[in-house]
């Protein structure tokens, strides 16, 4: 077996580290999971139990590797990780998306994910500069929501309409001529809700590519944080279709 | 001068990291503030300029402490910061409240924060074991958003209860009866929104405490994180009053 070396964006494979970002995983994309890695001693819980198990059924091969463990996570407390490899997704054309556009913020990104997934938003596209999304901490920070969701990376804003000529775009920006409520009322579908930078937001030119949404809060504050801003956005946009169902 | 140490949780001052956190505490609470820490080098551009007047001004002592801004804030790129002495606020009674039980995450603690002062909800009440909310990386996280709120710890949800018997109680549960679109529609105020941890949400014997209000997501998460739960709620529950002055 080959050293397993910490994560760096460069490698073909990553990891989901933990138990809980660990069964996601093969819930969500079996197929990719390649290597269980387990410490050798007993902890780890129910949670691990399950784990164990289905690794088992899937034939993923299960080792011990206290060192390699600790090298990966730079943590004591992970008591498992699941060696995946990376792989691609289509995003789906019928669907609505949420759109990136130079998220920089690992943290950031993975609680995007993990509200776009709770709120049905299951495609995201993710315009360059961009946080990588297969790094571990942004896998923990969604909670293991990103293998259920498909993401893709366009290399720009550009190539992305090209591929979904259909969507209504809704750049959101600070000084959006609609506010959130009455954009979300009704919105053409399917859409794209689209969210610039942590520092800078969108730039002033995606005003015109479709409806540009304002999410109003006082102006005690320059901007709200940027996950909670797309969450805003995913919540409001999906809200009717969410109570329909629930 | 004696040594500056990096921030502790025992100490009576903290920093404010950075120009802009530094600028809102001159803005919210001048009479706090004690030095200004400066880098030897004239980086810093235009915010650094205001800061230097501003603390000229107010006749706050400014010092070059290249070795002390290092150490506090263990980044390179920090220009400038400010000691401030720690302080007590008084929440407002007729304002409506945001009430934390057990926050963990100093992130998400800031977060709240901007959200909560970009929604005019400006009262905040910790019931511990919670994070630290004079941590600089709590006052960063909020880009400076805590020293224009009253935050005041209370020792248990019963200390606040008995503090503001008047406030209608919002506790926000997974289980809640009463949907956040349902629940946000006329509250009665002035109200507290109640979140729980983490890690585990609150109690469950928090829902008798008022109405449990539940925000409608998807089975694929198990919950929102705890910034974007609070934002939510702040946001709905103040759509209203948001949209009439906006």
């Amino acid at each position: 077996m080959s050293k397993l070396t910490p994560y760096h964006r460069s490698l073909p494979f990553s990891y989901a580290l933990g138990v809980f970002p660990s069964l996601s995983l093969l819930d969500a994309k079996p197929q990719a999971a390649r290597r269980l890695l387990l410490r050798s001693s007993e902890e780890g819980g129910e949670g691990m139990e399950a784990l164990r198990a289905r690794c088992q059924a899937l034939h993923i091969r299960a080792e011990v590797a206290d060192h390699a463990l600790a090298r990966i996570s730079r943590k004591e407390n992970c008591f498992a990780a699941l060696l995946f490899d990376k792989y691609v997704d289509e995003l789906c054309a019928a669907c609505s998306h949420v759109v990136l556009h130079h998220p920089s913020d690992m943290g950031n990104l993975g609680t995007i994910f993990r509200s776009c997934l709770g709120f049905g938003l299951r495609d995201i596209a993710l315009i360059p500069p961009a946080a990588d999304y297969f790094d571990p901490k942004v896998i923990r920070a969604s909670m293991g929501a990103v293998f259920s969701l498909r993401v893709r990376v366009y290399d720009t804003m550009d190539a992305y309409r090209g591929a979904f000529p259909g969507h209504a775009p809704y750049p959101f920006m600070l000084d959006g001529s609609v506010p959130l409520e009455a954009a979300a009322e009704s919105p053409q579908t399917p859409f794209s809700l689209i969210f610039g930078s942590e520092a800078s937001g969108l730039p002033a030119t995606f005003a015109s590519l479709g409806t540009p949404v304002r999410i109003p809060h006082g102006e005690a504050i320059d901007s709200l944080n940027l996950a909670v801003a797309v969450s805003l956005g995913a919540y409001a946009f999906t809200r009717q279709r969410n109570s329909a169902v629930q």
